[in-house]
């Protein structure tokens, strides 16, 4: 079958993410906007009662041939014009009058801008239902594992004990924080007319004892839009805006995913993506289980930004009341966002409902580092006490002493050797084995982790889970 | 002199711009974060009292060498280690106790994210002024010329009769709504200690009986910034929110600028930039002068989303707690942005306050396609007096054979061809020579062009001239 | 029809482009690649003779659902787990033993990556067809147009005398250096095995007394690829050499767009694109003609360098022996490539062959600073003239004062004024009335522009027209 | 100090990396080649004797201040025009005739565009260096460990035994390749007059009976750049072809960087950093040993995709003579490239040279999975001596089995335990433990890997070990 579906961009390659923004979308998008319109004018008088049935049946009944059309759509340089061309055809077959309502006094990139809002609300929606999911999937990892030890890790070192709970309530503080900048955004309807000054909406509104601004509320109302205080035809902020709050929904999930690729590596071993059957599998090694969810949301992530940049750019470009060329690189770069946002979204709530967590292992491999990493914590408590014999001078020496010679053992036996020196170096009668292992112990050296969590929590309501904000 | 200064990035080559973003500038920003958390920590009863004194006379005092900072930094990947290091020296040899209240339980990436915002807002409070600037003088022009004819353009190609007020307004609209989301930008303090667990600052704030998150938000009060729910070390939504709107003000601008580099061409004669002595100069022809602060307004704007992309995709690859490079690829392109929306806003403002707008030659292009320009509206009034000696289908198609004949005909010369057929064809008796030139008059055909203009000041009213927002 | 088709990149619409780089072409060079291993096997007496048959029967006449296969590779996180999955199905069908040699010794990387080189050759090479109809119309347009007197213009502003033959061979030489560039690529055959080491593919090829490379120079000799001399799984600079040689390709398509789209404007009037049936048309204004060619090329050039720029982000990021997310978003971005660097030179070739010149209009535009345009050549020989009565620097003086003059008038007069004044101020007796119109005529003051048009044709022979490259 | 040094940019920030690209060196460019132009015209007769002599003494002699000199250029938009100034200045005070001769035909884009090629040859030079030294590193490590065993990788997942050699070989054939790029590379000096005409300097010429192209090919030769067929103001190729090439550099550095940093974290253990003073340490944790190296080229590598890209658009957005805004986007592009190249292959060099390597740990790793890894090549031997009891049929489920239950095993057991219940299985006689173990040896199963580094050398024999291009 011609066409493109994601066979080369897996992480978009959901049906049903697909029939959101498909080709046949965007034809449903422009035929639902040019039909509003229809309907908007039979309420203001300006067409023929019955006209926007007669256009709801064309476009029900009419056959709409998504290759045809971008085919044809080369002609103009943009998809409205066969669109609307097949449309009247059919309306006119049907009902001559309304024929002549259709997209009476519009432009093609009133249709086009309006239908890509009408289009990105509709994906957006479907979106948010994920975002939802994966939310709650992350905040319930942060709530189980509140008191789940892990070691933090900075440029690509241990460096001190801390939650497994408090990292997923920032991977969901992330998520949170984007969801909130999405749920911003405003879809508004365009209306400018052939050059953005509402002439011919104007003579034909006036027509009727009313005026374009509002036959242009009417429509965006009919289509559950915004309405905009100006025609944006060369002022593409709601493109931008829209542009960037998609791609940072595909930061915060590709830091989820980082995290996991790294954490369910087996020299880990800390977690493991959910299973399913005939995922993650190898062309050529039957005992392989890749993290293929966290690859894709991975994949995703790392696309985003170009198409942000895109958009700007289409913006930053902007010339004359219609500019040739910029306007035109905007439509793929949205729609590319549209798809990424969606598919790591997807991925991401599966991801997050499904985790598998392996307590043991952060315990291992926080071991391996053990005591070393409180050695700051560790210093204030013990220095006096080595200082028996000599200045507080040389209760310092001692100690760094003792993390030097800890440092030179192998890697996996360095916070081991740490607390064999400590107790070598600290007489028994100043601390018992159980103050030391009191003091070692790296559950001890939480810091704010578990208020942390309660805070991030408090700041989301919406998502946080219940009980959870007034902690 | 070694160093950078802008020579081959005019744009931002202002000395006042550079003073707020250069290194010596980052320097101030770390040693104003590192002084103020002394100086909570001295109110909180955690640092003997004087101990801010002493780091303030130390900044004052001490010699702090950019170049030599810069170098030195590469050995710990950052530039907070050194400047620390010899800031701490500094206070030492005035006050010992003081010197270990020096970045006490703070980490690198608290000092800089905090140091960064700190810089960034005070940028964007210097680039604001320059808003407010290129706001007015653009409201004044769409005021001045609310009745200025001028062609509009869409695709290149003349397409209607409008105003150079209507044009004008929407660059002041794509400003003020690029502006309004900058208004919005948050400038949250960073503190996370180490690893995010604040288990230094934990234990340093309890203490004196108090939390870390008390400490922070004492520090954010002292900086002038925003209080954060959490650490953020790893969501980076607070630095790509503030590039995604540097980046829409580069936009914005840019429009401005394309418009008038277009418009300023001789072949167009509509505009022209202000003059001032030595700028716009040629170093070949001496009788040129060219459009250089639009020139350099477009640089910036090209540029500027390729650098707001880098911080999305910094955002997308943060993996553990602190990410190794991501985070480092972050800094120098927010002070790009900073210095690109600076540079195009100093640069629009000249433009909006001192453009010269020629009405005469707007109205000569628009004459380049004149009546024709109007022939949708025109046909409606015409056809049936075409329509005398047959059918009405006679008249529609004598009027389309005008137009293409009209159009035959050379380029400049199209609009008054149309003219004279359509004198020609209609009997004066139906169509009197003044009622022509009234059907013909662009002036007649200019839509809502006055409405919106109102409108867009209404959605602005803090930009907005006096008393046009509730005319 | 669900699926994508270029609805809303009309640049890349053409069926034809789309059909070599649509799902289905994906697919066909999976088969190809697939199909061309098992022949290779089969002559290298590995798999039984009839295998290779078979399998190409089975590709013939199996069906093999695009839109299916895309859903399922998300399983794996790439295409063509499934559709080796579905291949061996077919081919088992059939002939067993043919089916255990489908893919034997082979991961997925081997066979995307060669089939993208594959489908990239084939692409390239039906691209490199516009380039070549676009070189002859460009050199055609350089020929007939050496002596075509039009304006140079720098930043916007006229500057000197040139020829349109000057600019349309600067229009070739972009091209041509660009192709020369993609001319050099090589697409090499990928085969390292499961992780580069070819460990199964040595045992395979051992059993018969071969080696994997040789298996492998086979291999791309069956598929007209180029060989590679080490598995390059993880070194991307095949891939993003391709990358960039296609945005050189669009950068140079932009740069004619660019001038086209500014040059037909009716301000100007001095170019127009061909005209074709339904081309060009807008959905609200009857007489208006776009150039659409040049505006589809334009959006291209605009989109292609965040494309090239994702492939350098996916090498930059590579890791172990495949990485997880960087391989994946390699393939979107370069289809785009592909699909954006065909879409432009189509539309370019039709702009460089039937491109509309009209001289008259440059001639006209030339003259708006006519003589002011020769400044610096004309004062050589006047100054002297006007010093009779005074020094040199009087005459310096007085001449430089018309220069001031000429450029107080208005924009369109500058150019005649000068040569009045000029008139007025050197006596005839010094210099007549033809000597002065000599010295003032542009056509005089031209430089190298026939010169440097006939090296630019000596440094691509292979694109030069005939008998231009030993002028 | 005022100015910028790198500070925010540790990657770039090495000083004498700054002192080839900082605005100091900008203007020693722009001095070099108004310099050269002036011996040109001497040589020719264009000059008098002497010229250039009094050129170079104003240069050696004069200050030039950056800071002041940036700033200046604002009013031209380029920093040529206020350097040239002040050079004239300089030398009419010395020798006026001299004066007269600098910059003579030339204009601002001639010179920037050959001053910032003779900067990039340069910094390109001092970078090869740094090349050559990595590579040789490389080549090093790839040599002493052709039979080092270490797991290979991928989509995170351990695949298949390998070796570090090979390992190491491939990050010197990414290099290699990516040299061989930068080396094909040419620097062609700018000569096109004000407007690509060469108008002044044919005149100029025509007065010593010499033409401009002479005249280039002399400044070509004087400056050490390559000749070129013709002016390249809108032509970029020259300027997008060095940046790709850079872009490749940082996209083979980080391929190393990435490895490393996965490969030194404590959990791997494999490698780790090159050890000196006052590197790798944290402002917090005085413990911590952090990888800055591989930092700061990850840092680089990420960054250097977007500033390629800018370089493309910058090509695509040429339009006239001169584009307003483009080319003025190229220049900090270029300069941040040169800068993020040299400084990542400066760290790579380093990390290439002192990288310390882990044999044991990388065979404890290896052993995470140990025989699992060969359970491919396993069954094949494995197979028919299970099968006794059974059809072959149940020999192959017995296989399976074995590998599913040993899936079942905890991550670090699995291989441990596949070797258990092979050995269960298999009877004695038909396999003794020492053919089993023989057969679940990694090091049996390395496919090709020695031969690929001898391949790998051989395609790079300029970089190559000596003698191992002919092993």
């Amino acid at each position: 079958m011609p066409g493109t579906f994601g066979l080369l961009s897996p992480a978009t390659a959901d049906p049903q993410l697909r029939s959101l923004t498909d080709d046949d979308a965007v034809v449903a998008a422009v035929l639902a906007v040019e039909s509003a319109w229809v309907a908007v004018l039979e309420n203001a008088g300006l067409a023929p009662a019955g006209s926007a049935a007669s256009v709801q049946e064309a476009v029900r009944e009419g056959s709409f041939d998504a290759a045809e059309l971008a085919a044809a759509g080369q002609g103009g340089g943009n998809p409205v014009i066969p669109i609307v061309a097949r449309l009247r055809t059919l309306v006119a077959g049907r009902n001559a009058p309304a024929a002549a309502a259709v997209h009476a006094s519009l432009t093609s990139q009133d249709v086009l801008d309006t239908a890509l809002m009408w289009l990105a609300r509709r994906a957006v929606a479907a979106l948010r239902e994920d975002v939802a999911g994966a939310a709650a999937g992350l905040a319930g990892l942060a709530k189980s594992h509140l008191d789940t030890l892990q070691v933090a890790r900075t440029l690509t070192q241990q460096s001190l004990p801390s939650t497994f709970g408090l990292k997923a309530a920032q991977w969901f503080h992330g998520l949170a924080s984007a969801a909130a900048r999405l749920d911003a955004i405003e879809f508004p309807v365009q209306f400018g007319g052939a050059s953005g000054t509402l002439a011919a909406g104007s003579v034909l509104a006036a027509s009727a004892g009313t005026d374009p601004f509002t036959l242009a509320d009417s429509w965006a109302r009919e289509l559950g839009l915004a309405a905009a205080p100006a025609p944006w035809h060369t002022n593409r902020a709601a493109v931008t805006a829209l542009g960037d709050a998609l791609a940072s929904l595909c930061d915060a999930a590709g830091k989820v995913a980082n995290d996991v690729l790294l954490l369910s590596r087996p020299e880990f071993g800390e977690l493991a993506e959910p299973r399913a059957a005939g995922r993650g599998v190898s062309s050529a090694m039957p005992q392989k289980q890749n993290p293929v969810l966290s690859v894709l949301v991975r994949s995703a992530a790392l696309a985003a930004p170009h198409h942000a940049a895109q958009l700007h750019l289409a913006a930053a470009l902007s010339v004359d009341e219609r500019p040739g060329g910029a306007w035109h690189s905007e439509w793929a770069a949205l729609l590319s966002l549209l798809q990424l946002a969606g598919g790591a979204l997807a991925a991401l709530r599966e991801v997050a409902c499904g985790l598998q967590v392996f307590p043991a292992a952060m315990r291992r491999n926080l071991g391996l580092s053990g005591a070393l990493l409180l050695s700051e914590a560790v210093s204030a408590a013990v220095v006096p006490l080595l200082s028996d014999g000599g200045g507080s001078a040389g209760g310092r020496e001692l100690f760094q002493a003792a993390v030097d010679r800890a440092l030179a053992a192998p890697a996996g036996d360095q916070g081991a050797e740490f607390a064999r020196l400590l107790r070598d170096a600290v007489p028994r009668h100043a601390l018992s084995d159980a103050g030391l292992d009191a003091l070692l112990d790296p559950a001890g050296y939480l810091g704010e982790s578990r208020a942390i969590v309660t805070r991030i929590f408090a700041a989301h309501p919406q998502w946080a889970p219940e009980g959870t904000s007034h902690e």
